[in-house]
């Protein structure tokens, strides 16, 4: 979307390390409208999927997973990091590793939340190496559910996590796809 | 709210150790349409207050800020509770203690996106002590932006904190405020 991509052209600095910073509309200040945008465009892509669950990870996700679930009417359901001590509920668990933080941690949903009633759109915020989105789809086949395709706002496509999840036979969109990023020569989109 | 008693009434559950569960729309599903119908109700009572940023801090006050913001046309700006490492941004940051882990952490705001000129309304789930209301007031006042008033969907009126927050000269509106709750006795509204 030229919206999403000229918000980043814009705005958005390349850090050394691979890292673009979208401090202003997407990871820390959140832009509603722009993202509510995005998420009506989702709602286009998705449109005949019969969607009424979207699933995203805390924090990062929620502020664009809100924004694409009004455009559905369906709730959203974020998986969690820790749970409360007070928890009592049966928990689908998976591992999740983080290529940025390189380390590896469990999230969860409670399965009074997830099962097989479910046609999930899985939502993000950043696409990168895919860990996320897979280890989000191994919570919906843990809870019989069905996953009717993945949406992230930004696409390091050039990682090829995009790429692995749609060879695994899953519709991913991307808002803008990134082709190739540095410090030096900027942001190029596919 | 009549919507939000309701709901709390029909689906929550009093845990032992003051704990009010609110699993099934607001702190991991989330109801983005009766969330939005909240946010419509924050809309109406701080109408006529200039207000260009909802202040909130995450994960769970991100979707019911997001869904306050869309009525306002404004952005949302979620205090963090780590930074990444790859930050180099000036950072305000005060200490919040929280009630239910008894810990106390620092939140932070990257002094960009908070200044000045800007009228806050502070969003955020849950209001009981009040520590996370007064946290993120203390990060208006070290920004020098204007605390217009502040909203959350549940308060625990018999805590204390939301009339403590008053008595410092803020509006505060809740969406639902308990008056009691127990496991034996369930929950009553003021």
């Amino acid at each position: 979307m030229k919206l999403f991509e000229d918000a980043i052209r814009n705005n958005c600095k390349v850090l050394p390390g691979d890292v673009l910073k979208i401090d202003h509309f997407l990871n820390h200040q959140l832009d509603v409208n722009l993202l509510s945008a995005g998420g009506e465009e989702f709602s286009r892509l998705f449109a005949d999927k019969g969607v009424n669950k979207i699933l995203t990870v805390e924090s990062s996700g929620i502020g664009v997973a809100c924004l694409t679930a009004i455009h559905f009417g369906c709730p959203v359901l974020y998986a969690k990091k820790v749970f409360g001590k007070n928890s009592d509920d049966a928990l689908y668990t998976v591992k999740c590793f983080s290529y940025t933080k390189g380390i590896e941690y469990d999230i969860s949903v409670s399965a009074k939340y997830l099962g097989p009633d479910d046609r999930v759109l899985i939502i993000d915020d950043f696409l990168a190496g895919g860990n996320a989105l897979k280890a989000l789809i191994a919570l919906c086949d843990k809870a019989g559910a069905t996953v009717v395709g993945c949406g992230t706002v930004v696409e390091k496509a050039y990682q090829g996590g995009g790429d692995a999840v749609r060879a695994m036979g899953y519709q991913v969109e991307s808002l803008a796809k990134i082709a190739s990023m540095s410090p030096e020569e900027g942001i190029s989109f596919c």
